[in-house]
């Protein structure tokens, strides 16, 4: 989806040299664990027309402070417009957009895959091969515990799919910085981290 | 937090024979990955004072439909209540409060420690006895990937805690049902489960 464009444009694509009009941005927010932030946060997404492909929340070592890491795909110039925004209300600590950073990020996802008697050992297999884990049997099903990143938790689903995904949940990305990049955008309440 | 009690009294307690005040519930949901969903949903539960204590959500195997698990504590009642006015939304296509199920849940942290020349064996030790894996590696750090219920991430956490924990970020739970029990509670739109 490219939301920031009229019909008929593709994407990606630019608008003027330097600005990406669809670019994957992963988006580390640390906030005050109180009821409302995330809706207000989310809102300010939905406001403009993003799409939050994935988010997820916990607390830190700090009960009374969590992290969000969640991404979203768009204008450069917009999303650092909901960045300023993001930095204005009152119980977000620290905002961070790690595409101007090196990062490494996670995910995890629970796959349970149909086990019948002629797919076992193949289903063990794959696990086996992408490091993952058997958390659950029933007699008619594994349930695969996978962490990685995007790509391969991809190639699992398309290895699994033929012998049957009876449900799926992934956590969405959690990621965290390496290094600081030149030239990084990262908002206005960068020092602030606390609890974490 | 007992956000459904005034002051001075107890959490967890009984308002009456088989109502829960400060139970937590696991909720499943299944929405359309459409921009507004994250927020409306978000909204309902910061409306009634309740916290959510994490959440995730991502894609399933339908790019156009989302996956999402939340925990929250609060009354049985009005949890209920909730999930009711879930299911009356026109983005959501399922709900489940996975209280009244057996379910496998697991959770995934990213946790920057840590590791000076005196402290990495000891690093590398907590994360093997727990299989965690070091994701990245600094000069002065590493950074583990853990996964597995609340008691094991705590754990490590207590264990690396010592040593120095610069960064943490934590997926929150995702859950996926084991078998149904009698009387679990689900909602109204339990079927129409579709692209996972």
């Amino acid at each position: 989806m490219c939301l920031s464009h009229g019909p008929g444009r593709r994407c990606p694509d630019r608008d003027a040299p330097g600005v990406r009009t669809n670019m994957k941005h992963v988006i580390s927010v640390l906030v005050d664990n109180e009821p409302g932030v995330l809706s207000r946060i989310s809102g300010l997404f939905s406001g403009r027309g993003f799409n939050i492909e994935s988010l997820n929340v916990a607390e830190t070592l700090d009960p009374s402070i969590s992290r969000m890491t969640l991404v979203t795909r768009g204008n450069d110039q917009i999303i650092e417009q909901i960045i300023k925004q993001l930095n204005k209300l009152v119980n977000v600590i620290k905002v961070l957009d790690l595409t101007g950073f090196e990062y490494v990020d996670r995910e995890m996802a629970l796959i349970k895959v149909t086990a019948e008697s002629a797919s076992r050992a193949e289903v063990l297999r794959i696990a086996d091969i992408f490091r993952g884990q058997v958390v659950d049997v029933s007699a008619k099903s594994y349930t695969l515990e996978i962490t990685g990143n995007d790509q391969k938790i991809q190639a699992v689903i398309d290895l699994l799919a033929p012998i049957g995904i009876m449900e799926i949940v992934r956590t969405g990305k959690v990621a965290i910085a390496r290094v600081k990049k030149e030239g990084g955008n990262s908002g206005g309440k960068q020092e602030k981290e606390s609890g974490s």
